[in-house]
């Protein structure tokens, strides 16, 4: 099964990529690596703002990380040409915005990776780190870099 | 002196891999590199909590990071099949659970820095970025993620 | 334009990198990727401290990480030998010290992301996270990390 038969099954529509801004894009290609920027929780082009363990609770972290993913799915199918020509999710930094007492950060990052691993299978595994952070960019609530191997252009 | 001999004289014994989980892996390989997951401090299992610069010293967190790289080697024998196949350990991250007035996050990370040096000699140098996060998954007083190179499949 | 010849036009001397503490090194080279190890703010050798959001605005901030970023490059420039061999800045990392309501890391990270583009042009623009985070080693009000892509030896 193709991934545009496998998105279309879990009712996803790619996002463009958001535009770059004029001192850094959102993806580096170097060899067969790809480098995503970190990406931050938006809905409706609103950025999806709190801190875990305050304003937002487990659930909402983990929908939110499962929107940003959805969205970095955007750019690097820009990036590949395809999502077909990913080879392998490398690894997924996930940065949640958390109060002082919230630990559980990796059930927020769950969000990001079960949406990867449904999307792309075996290839979608992925090493990981998540873990808390004081604030991020605009207020958002995660913020999610990704590295991917994608297939040797031919 | 193979690596199994110096960490005999170290007297360390390498733990098993922790069991993936569904959706992430312990480490990807992506040609010659490997990409480690994040590893939280654990003591017999257990999860060594704590936030440094609070409950925690900096000795309590040299001696966390110290257990935390010896788990990092023990998963990395597992990617690599031998730690004499690892040709250079590349970059270490450090995340400590710190309150907000804790600066000695590099000290820690020496915890770590070191045991991987004694372990590996010249190879085992690496770049590293330490820090102070709000938290970790399920309160560890550490986090950390490595990426190393390893020689080609021959 | 060679490098050495942009640098002079925008007034930066490069500093020599730090010398290597005995466990962890300035950068190592894998492949024709170099990983730079962390850099924190400092100023004629004393380190820039505080905590973004409370003792030091935004401007502070980007000042800060364009001194960064200027000692980035001349660790780069030792790595590479030469930055003219410099083929493609991959990704910045950069960590802001924020106090819990700061949410402007990514004007922050502009003051290093600009710098790198003014010097290497369209090779300079990089994929990127920023963000906020507890503390800094030595109380740094800025670190940053970076990956850069060389030219294959010859």
């Amino acid at each position: 099964m193709s991934i545009a038969d496998r998105l279309a099954r879990l009712g996803i529509s790619l996002p463009e990529p958001t535009a770059p801004v004029a001192t850094f894009v959102p993806w580096v290609r170097t060899g067969n690596l790809v480098f995503l920027s970190g990406h931050i929780a938006r809905r409706d082009g609103a950025v999806v703002t709190g801190r875990l363990g305050e304003a937002l609770t487990t659930a909402d972290g983990v929908a939110a990380a499962r929107g940003v993913a959805i969205d970095l799915l955007g750019t690097l199918h820009a990036a590949a040409g395809s999502l077909d020509r990913v080879t392998r999710i490398v690894k997924l930094m996930v940065l949640v915005n958390s109060g002082p007492a919230y630990t559980e950060q990796h059930l927020v990052a769950n969000g990001a990776s079960a949406l990867i691993v449904a999307v792309f299978g075996e290839r979608g595994t992925h090493a990981r780190s998540a873990f808390g952070v004081t604030q991020v960019p605009l207020g958002s609530c995660v913020e999610i870099e990704l590295i991917a191997e994608l297939a040797s252009a031919s």
